[in-house]
């Protein structure tokens, strides 16, 4: 397995993607809605939110994944078309139509994804003639991909993507994604938009459990602010265009494991990209007694508003760190916990041991490791810092 | 039941109360530790966190509570003596020594409380010499009461205070209480330090019923930053001096409404000076089928920082409180829930009703209220908004 540079959702063969800027988001020059569509029939399945309140696009593509026939997938930014009553479950099937119309295929075959504001009414007219923009652009060059993975950011700064290759005898196929964060980001599943292609053949109802087993180390393992949104979708759509196929065990090993590395760095560019955030925070929760524990301690830490804060403020303020992991629901012995910040050990066998962890607090990426004395089971979240900037960000979002 | 103006805990007879600053904080002239003394033996209780890392003087308390024969509680500020290891158990015994040697008691006598910086040796030659010059300072006088809630405060920004009393026949009963705040606040028991005092007499069992009881609807439903403390404990302690029993079932339901008043009053002070906080806000449940859903959805809606910062920011986002509640937990149809902000109906049924609500987020309280349409339990959360000023306090904490 090995990252591709510049890689993108086209890196894979048999998909073109497509972009327009309609008005959903500020700026005429802004692109905000994107197409990706399949040369021909696409194995797809999806993991989504587990919101109540799941928008239409989500309910939809519920219904519809995972399906050995999907055409294309449409994605607006700007408008979550979350809580708009019927008049959004109608929006979103109007989409689905218009991009039906456009691919020639039929509704059932068109997976839908939104992201923005909650609560106001999808503005069809520039939704549409959005879609048509984007259908005429579709093309398989790098640069439409990079149009697509701009026209899905929110409050990102910076747009996701990336690819992997997998040789099993002489045949080279590829694995592609790009992603959007990057504020109300909590690990329940899929907590953002992730679009990943790949040029394997498989049945969907494989991809689906592939998917769903990578996303729970990957991106149900990360945290920008706690909130789990109405919105989030992961999709994973396979063109077969490579000749290799996941029936075969060891090339399905192989795509497991490239497609769990390309899920795990999607991730990790969305927490560095979080809301205002000045660092990335990796924390790692071992010698746990059961799964479920270490996901409680390393959750819990990387759910801490004054652990983000102190990171922000590169205060090695590790009481704050333990104080998390003992309001987990975690089960441990307090007197068996050790803590490391970095390299640094603070906490040995639930003593502070004096030394100063100042200088680790001062790199980009700062790294927690806390041993519970438990057990054996371990987990790992990543997240980001939480600065003034995500106060300001999120004070003045629709208004 | 009516409320005392200027109460404090030595409104109610047969306590007094010192302080001194003993420099555990910042500043020779800021109280740091204090003293309250029953003139007598005193019936008393405690809640505490349930936080696995609780600090010494926790476990202290959770093995001498409740008990008929307290005569003193000792507390101090600027170190919570939480993560220190064995150091940190010999340091809280000796506290309860030193107090003992003082009051003329058993050192199983002297319930204790720190609050301040985690993972800090306690250090006791200051401890000593502020509690001696606090048991010379012991005084009735409401000076002495005001001294003490300053002495338990962090980076609380105001004295928290409150007293009531109650008639029955001739006689006149009052209960009064202290409070600190005001980071690392979140529902889960007594993330905070409160000690309340009464002249009526219980004995010590009925006062811990009574106690556990009122903190349900009270202290644990307040939040600031969803962080439970290492150290937090609330206090009941009832010297009898009115002569009015709780042995009388009459008397016993008015204390219980008495006590659930003034603990609102306090949990409701500390969210209104949470650090940094601008506003404060109420979170009324209502409509849910079960109690544990209706705080579910209501702490779900008070721990969201999306939600938070879109009221620091005066923004009407509905979407993030009507998202909140939808990865609660809780259980309810998304098409039957309402929503209003102060007194506009924001969302009917699920649907937004486009009703402007700017206007109700210019007040200094700001009331959500959610109607899941799913039954006829409620509850309600008090919360503040999370500021840039939050983040500031909360980056350089302890450098």
């Amino acid at each position: 397995m090995e990252f591709i540079e510049n890689g993108s959702i086209l890196t894979p063969r048999g998909f073109s993607a497509g972009s327009a800027a309609c008005g959903l988001k500020s700026g005429p020059e802004t692109p905000d809605i994107a197409l990706i569509v399949g040369e021909d029939k696409l194995s797809a399945a999806g993991v989504f939110t587990k919101n109540l309140f799941a928008a239409p696009p989500v309910l939809w593509c519920r219904a519809i994944l995972p399906t050995d026939s999907l055409r294309a997938i449409a994605v607006n930014s700007g408008n979550a078309n979350a809580c708009n009553g019927q008049r959004g479950i109608k929006d979103t099937e109007r989409m689905a139509d218009i991009v039906a119309g456009l691919a020639g295929c039929r509704p059932v075959q068109v997976a839908l994804a939104s992201t923005g504001i909650i609560g106001r009414p999808l503005p069809l007219c520039k939704v549409e003639a959005g879609l048509r923009e984007s259908y005429v652009s579709l093309s398989t060059d790098i640069r439409a991909a990079r149009l697509a993975e701009k026209a899905i950011m929110t409050t990102d700064t910076r747009q996701k993507a990336c690819a992997v290759s997998i040789r099993h005898g002489d045949v080279e196929a590829f694995i592609g994604g790009m992603a959007k964060g990057s504020g109300m980001i909590a690990p329940d599943m899929a907590t953002m938009l992730a679009f990943i292609t790949t040029d394997m053949s498989a049945d969907a109802a494989t991809l689906n459990d592939i998917l769903s087993s990578c996303t729970k180390n990957t991106f149900n393992n990360i945290n920008v602010d706690g909130d789990t949104s109405t919105n989030d979708s992961v999709f994973l759509a396979a063109s077969g265009d490579s000749g290799l196929s996941l029936d075969n065990a060891a090339v399905r090993d192989r795509f497991c494991e490239a497609l769990f590395a390309l899920m795990r760095n999607l991730a990790i560019q969305i927490v560095s990209d979080g809301e205002g955030a000045t660092k990335q925070i990796e924390i790692r929760a071992c010698g746990c007694a059961s799964q479920p524990d270490a996901r409680l301690v390393a959750g819990s830490i990387a759910d801490s508003l004054l652990v983000k804060c102190a990171i922000n403020g590169e205060d090695p303020n590790w009481g704050r760190i333990i104080c998390a992991a003992g309001y987990s629901g975690a089960g441990f012995a307090p007197d068996r916990v050790s803590l490391r910040l970095g390299d640094t050990l603070v906490v040995e066998d639930g003593c502070p041991t004096g030394k100063d962890a100042s200088r680790e607090m001062k790199s980009r990426m700062v790294k927690i490791e806390i041993d519970l004395g438990a057990g054996d089971e371990e987990a790992t979240f990543w997240t980001c810092d939480i600065s003034k900037r995500y106060v300001d960000i999120n004070a003045e979002y629709t208004t």
